[in-house]
């Protein structure tokens, strides 16, 4: 039987990952610094970690009594507002080499890891492994990218199997709040008025259950190397918020704008999904308009329980 | 007045530069695992610390402790035969990180760590910085060049002043006995016969003493990004055994050969130093003939020391 150590379990993508990881027949340990959270699925191992703790000792211990043959690697800042420029991403990029050396070190087989489209040079549309150039323009990008390359460097001296998931953009429960989808969502719900600027870009985006499903089966597969995490179909932002104000009965509280971006915004940011759909043989589970509107009844029942604690 | 750490300051580059560092006015800091070496400079201030140590407390606190204005980074592994593919490489990745995280928020002002032609793509014959592709071949290259990637964009959000020297090869006193240059002196010396095999390959060398110099430079400099620290001269290896034989008054012991390189190891592997010579206005102190004569002296004297203790 294989043993999965999952870190960032109880983070945005993670807690989704670990059902997928179960029904995959994987034995399933969860580490957070936040204290176990025994709700989020059935048959998890949870265990107490803090990964940028100063002192390694306690994630050597764990991996030495652990000894899983498969890591599945979530954790790092991703603080809206913050993750792009905080220093952290120095500690982060530091915690995860110790983490992916120690794995080894311990008998670990199969390590993945997860990367962003943002290691990319936005300037040609459709991103592809291999062929589009990696050139990032932010701490953040430049972090998951350089540990991409320590990675695949280190698992070639050492044997280990390894794949890397580029995500590209994401939405679902529990996202941060003044992210755009749920601003967007929320601000509908409320009927409060809420404006996206830039309805003119296209973006690739996949429900939050999907991306980690898709890293269940990319970390249950044998391919190596980097793989975009993404549906394979970049929609203009507009057409997004169409759906979600439908999904809202949100009326015209809505609207779009098409402001000149930013010269670090590219009009098309589009996901090459070859090697996921034909090699690890993945693909989403669900339409993007069937998982925004599963999206906005989990809000819509959030707002509702929260009104209903506000009241009570 | 400025303060410098020095890290690997009892390594092979390390060494010296101390006494450059003492002579540019800084007062020197140096750390080391190997306790304390009062002999290598006077004015130095020793602090004995393990950078791979499982627990940074101890870091941490020597650093806020001093507050160096300026850091000189060269520890790494660098033992030959075994630093182009130790997973250690790892481990210094992240312990570079987490120094130059913590020597920036304790008020660090000027960063300067040690890389490597090993880098560079190497089949362009003449590296330039910022215009040769990075494209290392092997898992030290891909070390020191992720560190170097992320220290650029670090510095970027944090406003630290910082360079990076990239090495080419080099020689000198206390040089580890089995690389090239001290088997050719050593061997010639004893009169044991000792072959180069690639008499035709063109490399660039620096005496140690040098290579110290230019970083001491480098530092006081207030020149940013990667910079490369060589004598701008690739001279074929043949030429160097017969200098080296000159000096040893070797006859006929050593031999040059001109066999077929791996797929590896270029036919020419130069430096541009452009922005070393012009805009941190470094030149070498001594010429390379000088250099192997002073380094051939080194070793005649360490080896009748040693035959000295030795018949004693």
């Amino acid at each position: 039987m294989r043993t999965v150590l999952v870190t960032g379990a109880t983070g945005f993508i993670g807690r989704c990952a670990l059902e997928p990881l179960v029904r995959r027949g994987y034995a399933v340990h969860a580490i957070t610094r936040n204290g176990a959270n025994s709700a989020l699925s059935a048959g998890v191992q949870w265990h107490e970690l803090d990964l940028l703790a100063r002192d390694r000792t306690a994630m050597e211990a764990l991996i030495a009594e652990l000894r899983p043959t498969d890591l599945l690697h979530f954790a790092w800042n991703a603080k809206h507002g913050e993750f792009w420029s905080t220093p952290e991403n120095l500690s982060w990029i530091a915690a995860s080499l110790e983490l992916v050396r120690c794995f080894a070190d311990h008998g670990g087989r199969r390590f993945v890891g997860a990367g962003t489209c943002a290691e990319y040079e936005w300037s040609g549309g459709e991103c592809r492994e291999g062929d589009t150039p990696l050139r990032p323009a932010t701490l953040y990008g430049t972090a998951k990218k350089v540990f991409f390359e320590a990675l695949a460097a280190f698992a070639g001296e050492v044997e280990l199997s390894w794949a890397w998931g580029r995500i590209f953009l994401l939405f679902g429960p529990e996202e941060q709040e003044a992210r755009l989808v749920p601003h967007l969502i929320r601000s509908a719900l409320l009927r409060q008025p809420a404006s996206c600027r830039f309805g003119q870009l296209q973006r690739d985006f996949l429900h939050v259950a999907d991306v980690a499903d898709a890293f269940a089966a990319l970390l249950a597969s044998e391919v190596e190397g980097a793989v975009n995490v993404a549906s394979g179909t970049a929609r203009p932002l507009g057409e997004m918020v169409e759906r979600i104000s439908q999904c809202c009965d949100g009326g015209e509280v809505l609207t779009v704008e098409r402001q000149q971006p930013g010269p670090g915004e590219p009009l098309v940011l589009a996901a090459n999904v070859d090697r996921l759909r034909n090699e690890v043989g993945w693909v989403p589970g669900q339409s993007l308009d069937a998982a925004v509107e599963a999206t906005v009844s989990w809000w819509r029942q959030a707002l509702e329980a929260r009104a209903g604690r506000d009241g009570g």
